[in-house]
């Protein structure tokens, strides 16, 4: 079996002329033991409640995953040898979840671990069920901060349904690795965090065998294989040899090595059955939600109505808060107070905060992570790549813009809206009162892929009545006449700095209507290129974020190709670097209160 | 001394009416200790080269600090207890190089650490003299896993000039931190990572003392102080209290506090001088520098002439490059190969890449820390963080895009653009060739800031001569005439797609000019109204990246104000997850190929 594995990973990637091949090489006994004597999976039904977690953190491999897919009979041998890495196929240079069989897309290191800690939290508290996740790591991988938050939330949450198997080949990409083959200080390590390491020859079987049985073991301690192997085992020429990292074999090269690993084969393996066989993962009940409400003109933070909303939201039974230790701030904590059985506080660890997000939506859940809004940038790359894995999770982030005051540029987040703007399939929601709040978390409940909620720190008035309709996509526009001179477009702090502004301009006689952006990713286009119409493309856009890629940059790239009048826009954003001082000193310094608006609309009245 | 460090800390965010009193008060001795007795610093001159370094990296205990600073006499008493955290202060929220004697911006938590094994490699490695980083850290924080890339760098390289003090106070902002009081834990955590753990009882300054000059002692391994405190230590009715964090005593409580502690006082402290003394840092001389030359046509990747450059810049002795586990990829060890002295191997740790890159800024060098351009995703905090403090850094970001082919979406940068753009004080740059990459790399190391280059991995043909100037904030006008009908934007490689266009569409009659775009941020904006308004703004703008916050806003965003006629823009973009496949076809089914931009050029042209 092991052979087989090495021999298709030999195949497939020369076959593309590129891949990992010796990266394949070192983990395929590993993954022939796991794959014929361990994982339990049902691999005609994969949504299987029951079902085993395979995740190769170490996507790199994806050879040798493939390889499995071909010995488990899922993929056949043409599929295996004439697609992988090719245009338009599903078996792709890193894994993704276009395979049904993949949960996460993985290729940025130190991912697929912190996502199984997700899948684990899932299993031993919420699901209840046996399943085990099964990661495939890579040893330079190790040096990711990310791998440590990982081992140390599977410690801290017990998770002894989460794996990690380290194939330490002492090789990176560009030579050996910091620890190389010191598998005793890797020890030294994971056990320092909590979890137990298990130090094996990675080519032995047997040794191999009994690792696996034994992680599987302890119920309430994450295990750690550290296996000790040889980059591109099987074949001697290139065995441990540095420099052949993401190499495929030159085809006379694969052929003398497939030929002395005795040819092809084509071994099938019966994966056992999970056990006990349950039902599909099932989409949990909607409830009837008891939403909270707020009266006009009450002064209420849009982080204190996300807190009252997540709360009413707890009846759902599949939505999953996680807290990223400012739940008191975020006032997710709210939803602890209800369901303290689906909270989990990740603590400071953003990326591990957003990859357990990610496993919990592969199982099915519908998870909230939130955090202020600026520290969700040192969790991006988690971001971007659950936007790659298509699930479905809602994040939520707090204290948001110059708005915050006086803690200064390190807690604004000014960057938020741009950096989740540009994530594949995501959507940014932006809401200016705790209406529309409350309304926007009922629907990311029920949104796909990455759906981000900015809040605002201080309070502002309720200026939406109960009941009204915010759908994704959407926008509200205030005060219209089709003889508006000029639109004030602003969204969350800033539309109130918006109507404080069109108000002032009623008084001097100046018609401006204000829109509410409340959805900035999807967009509401049509809303916006018809009042350009009437405007005549006089625009004031108003942003409590830095003046590039943010409100602006979306209202401009939807109006592009509009066919709109010459756009006459003055642009509001925070230009220079703010510091501390009141919400109203900020926004003021910052050229984005209400009296910089009306200087903008008068500027643009008189083009 | 450390009774005055608390009346301080408590009067000074009394009198703001917020910030981190109880954050500060447990640390109070440990800063005492450090400042009367080991820290070696002239406050007189902090430029001087052979200043200790002196970094909080639990950046809200600025209270703490700048108690700290009036203690030595650089700020005086009025100034910390009427401007903290107000408007227009220097003393913001957390604290920020602003102030000459803070090095880098933190409040970020887990940022600190990771800044100062930049400064050790500087100490230990380049300037070679005994200076002492210490970094005053929360326990809170030591759940980031950048905090482990950092201890893990700081043993690697043997950094004993790094200390860490861990303010171990059992309470984050909600409630106990995961490992409490469990000081044995974090001792086996940081020693299994290769420190040095001392364990203290953080109050009490005969061990404190010991502990800072132990840490001092060992040349070759970074210390990590554990010092047991309670949050609030002197304010009894406070102390280990939850409920407390990052809220400033009411004002009576707060002069019940100051009375108990024995009121306000004036004690200043004198603190050692560095030895040997020694010059202020200097700018380092500007040697002649043989750049590389590359013929017109010849096939040539981006990277590869980032190799060439970084290798011909390391005649600069303040050039410093850092690389992360794919120098073979990005080029960057072509520097390695020229100046090994002055090139980090950061193996797998984006964060800790950038944050060591900050630190070496911080001592004046010129830091390129390389990667593959998608995984500066991973470290988009510390970016942003770089961009608060300030310093001068270049990032070169190598495989971009769809055009990387078949390693898949994983490892496509295809948000950099948006999430680099919105960095502040960032500049982005993006050449089309090598000549290009060359001149501009030759740019990155006199400009001020955060510096981004984006390459390409496939090579395409040199289309600027030797020689050729590449301003940042410049542009580049191919086959512009005065009738031309449509302007073709790209950048890097889309630009190689829209000179292909014009060709075609010179060819059917119709008269295209090209802008190459090598410079996003800045942008060349008089450029693009001048091109509007010769092509009606007809713009074809085509970017390898997806559609939001990237090209094609820097552009729009450049436009909207500048009065040109109305929009007819065709924006081609990645609108759909890529993945697998060669570049060829994957620009073309991106839509952002030579095809695809004749034929939206001709739409337009109906318009």
């Amino acid at each position: 079996m092991a052979t087989q594995l090495r021999v298709d990973s030999i195949r497939c990637s020369t076959e593309a002329g590129s891949g990992h091949p010796t990266s394949s090489l070192s983990a395929a006994d590993l993954m022939a033991v796991l794959l014929a004597g361990h994982l339990r999976y049902d691999w005609d039904r994969p949504d299987l409640a029951t079902n085993d977690h395979l995740i190769f953190s170490k996507g790199h491999a994806s050879p040798l995953l493939y390889s499995m897919f071909r010995a488990v009979g899922v993929i056949d041998d043409v599929e295996l040898v004439t697609t992988y890495r090719q245009f338009g196929a599903r078996l792709e240079g890193h894994p993704t979840p276009i395979l049904p069989w993949v949960d996460v897309a993985t290729g940025s290191l130190g991912q697929g671990l912190p996502d199984a800690v997700g899948v684990g939290l899932a299993g031993r508290f919420l699901d209840r069920l046996d399943y085990h996740a099964w990661v495939l790591c890579g040893d330079g991988e190790m040096a990711e901060g990310s791998m440590w938050e990982a081992f140390d939330k599977a410690s801290f949450y017990s998770l002894g349904n989460v794996t990690a198997i380290v194939d330490v080949n002492r090789l990176g990409q560009r030579g050996p690795t910091e620890l190389e083959w010191d598998l005793e200080s890797y020890a030294r390590r994971v056990e320092a965090f909590g979890a137990r390491a298990l130090i094996i020859d990675g080519h032995d079987l047997a040794a191999i065998d009994e690792a696996l049985r034994d992680a599987r073991s302890d119920p309430d301690r994450p295990s750690v294989i550290l296996a000790r192997t040889i980059k591109a085992k099987g074949v001697p020429e290139l065995e441990d040899k540095n420099g052949w990292h993401g190499k495929a074999l030159p085809t006379e090269m694969a052929e003398r090595a497939i030929a002395a690993l005795g040819g092809v084969s084509d071994v099938h393996v019966a994966t056992a059955h999970p056990r006990p066989d349950s039902p599909a993962i099932t989409p949990m009940p909607n409830t009837a939600i008891n939403w909270p409400s707020f009266a006009l003109g009450d002064m209420v933070a849009t982080r204190s109505a996300f807190g009252a909303a997540i709360a009413a939201l707890a009846t759902r039974p599949d939505v999953v808060v996680l807290d990223g230790e400012v739940g008191n701030s975020t006032h997710a904590d709210e939803f602890q107070k209800i369901a303290p059985d689906r909270y989990f506080e990740m603590f400071i660890a953003e990326q591990q905060l957003v990859a357990a997000a990610t496993g919990l939506a592969v199982r099915g859940y519908r998870p909230f992570a939130s955090t202020f809004a600026v520290f969700f940038s040192r969790a991006f790359d988690f971001i971007r790549m659950a936007g790659i894995s298509g699930v479905n999770i809602a994040l939520v982030g707090s204290h948001a813009g110059v708005e915050i005051g006086q803690d200064g540029p390190s807690q604004m987040a000014l960057e938020d809206i741009a950096a989740l703007r540009a994530v594949h399939g995501s959507v940014v929601l932006y809401p200016a009162d705790a209406t529309a709040t409350v309304a926007l978390v009922g629907e990311m409940a029920n949104t796909g892929g990455v759906v981000y909620l900015r809040t605002t720190r201080g309070a502002y008035p309720v200026i939406y009545p109960v009941g009204e309709n915010f759908p994704v996509g959407g926008c509200k526009v205030h005060r219209a006449s089709p003889d508006d001179q000029v639109a004030l477009v602003g969204a969350g702090v800033t539309l109130h700095e918006c109507l404080g502004a069109a108000n002032e301009l009623a008084a001097i006689g100046v018609l401006a209507r204000v829109i509410d952006l409340y959805s900035l990713k999807p967009l509401d286009r049509d809303t916006l290129v018809a009042t350009c119409h009437v405007t005549g493309s006089r625009l004031v856009i108003v942003e409590d974020h830095y003046p590039e890629g943010g409100v602006g940059a979306a209202v401009l790239e939807a109006l592009a190709d509009a066919g709109v009048p010459a756009l006459r826009v003055a642009h509001l954003a925070v230009s220079s670097l703010p510091g501390s001082g009141t919400s109203v000193e900020l926004l003021d310094a910052a050229g984005i209160s209400a009296r910089h608006i009306v200087a903008a609309a008068l500027r643009l009245g008189e083009q």
